[in-house]
């Protein structure tokens, strides 16, 4: 079938591939506002063709990608619907409720499968696109029952063909869960990023003797703000929230090993440890 | 040479790999407190003999190293310093200040050489010994003035051969760089950790929706406390200021998420991604 993917950055770009690679995409149209953007990914073969002419590509298509970071993901979502005749439309956004609420009263609400795919990098553009991004990795569908059995359907058939596990939610609790495990990571990652900036005045000290461990928890610090600014704001409660409660656990940790009560802050590790459980 | 290797754990075990596949060691000799660790070190061909009596394997060795949690090198640091005659010690430990204070006043001081290697994992125990661990890695050496020039000059030769890049650091210097760019890392990484348990109490759900972001940046939370306390213990103070730096860094980007200061937030995350150009 010809897919048009919207937005042809980290994500979109590697669902191109995957796409094409397990043999659902016939062909892929790529939609970008940047033509810098479509030409890298014409070069880098992500797409077989580039236009700025949304409308045209999404009447071509059978299931159309909207790609975009989550403020844009608001107009553009709904321009696509406002298009949409039989074509199955998703989003692969990191936040649900804002916009299953944006788009809750269009006429055609049911052509659009809101979905999650849990799989990113640090990187973005569509040079940062990777094959088998996906593999292995989960699906969260959201609030399926607002989209027709028959695109919920295809959905289901095209994320299982690029082998992701399934996983059915609600927006809302999609949003609250995606602050716990990915959201606050991100905040944690940029903020020790700045503190180590901040303290460490050596960058060549950093290089010299940051180890795997360093680089594996600031990791995440290299990620893009035209992609992260959006999510905080569509999720903000839910990161408040999340992010309260962070700073109540360093603070305990910071005032246990003030006090020197050694046996707590072993107490406190070892509870951490029960993480090993649930991680490989 | 015959080297032993007192504590075959992570460190002491896969540095006795490296030792034997870069030809720097003939035979290695294992001592350990626990006759369990020793039989699981001999199984996987880490050491070729294993003993509990310390005395007599440094007695029969070139170079020693001592390679047990923080608060026991306090003690068994003191304990081989006694038995060396021309031997060469060497430490793998990741705080400097206290112990070099420890051992300032020994006759043998000049035999001991203080290194730290900037390499580990999560796990720990013989079996989480791994070859390679340490190549392309930097090991720091500190106050390599108090050490006798030959004492110095066989460790540089050891861990050239281990293909470690040197780095020259005075004892406090170290526990302050090593504060920045690894303790908090995992003080971080706990308390993302406890976080996440308490707020999120389906653990199923971590499990399905945790993405390689989040494991990236909780994976040293596995880390374990025997390994870990001592070290906050011995570099608390250090700990303890750039924990304070990171509680202002993260209330910081609390509050201006809370007064939905966007502009302000992007110019943060900005501010973080320059650790781009100091981690590849």
């Amino acid at each position: 079938m010809v897919v048009t993917i919207i937005g042809v950055g980290l994500i979109g770009g590697s669902l191109a591939l995957s796409l094409k690679a397990h043999g659902v995409a016939g062909s892929v149209i790529g939609v970008d506002q940047s033509a810098e953007n479509l030409r890298k990914a014409l070069e880098l073969n992500l797409i077989d063709e580039g236009t700025t002419d949304l409308a045209a590509a999404v009447r071509r298509s059978s299931l159309v990608v909207v790609a975009v970071p989550m403020d844009a993901m608001l107009t553009v979502l709904p321009q696509v619907l406002d298009v949409v005749d039989q074509q199955v439309v998703i989003d692969v956004g990191s936040t649900k409720e804002k916009l299953l609420t944006a788009v809750a009263d269009h006429p055609h609400r049911d052509r659009f499968v809101a979905v999650h795919p849990m799989a990113g990098t640090e990187y973005s553009g569509p040079e940062a696109a990777v094959p088998h991004l996906f593999e292995d990795k989960t699906l969260v569908i959201c609030d399926a029952e607002h989209s027709h059995p028959a695109a919920v359907a295809l959905v289901e058939k095209v994320f299982q063909q690029l082998q992701m596990r399934l996983v059915y939610l609600d927006a809302a609790s999609h949003d609250v869960h995606t602050a716990y495990v990915s959201h606050i990571s991100h905040i944690t990652s940029f903020a020790l990023a700045l503190t180590v900036l901040e303290k460490e005045k050596e960058e060549q000290r950093i290089f010299e003797l940051a180890s795997g461990g360093f680089e594996s928890t600031v990791r995440l610090a290299k990620s893009s703000s035209a992609m992260w600014v959006p999510i905080f704001r569509q999720n903000r409660l839910n990161v408040l929230d999340v992010l309260d409660e962070h700073l109540r656990q360093l603070q305990h940790m910071r005032d246990i090993l003030q006090q020197e009560d050694y046996q707590a802050f072993t107490n406190l590790i070892e509870q951490a440890n029960v993480i090993r459980k649930i991680l490989k």
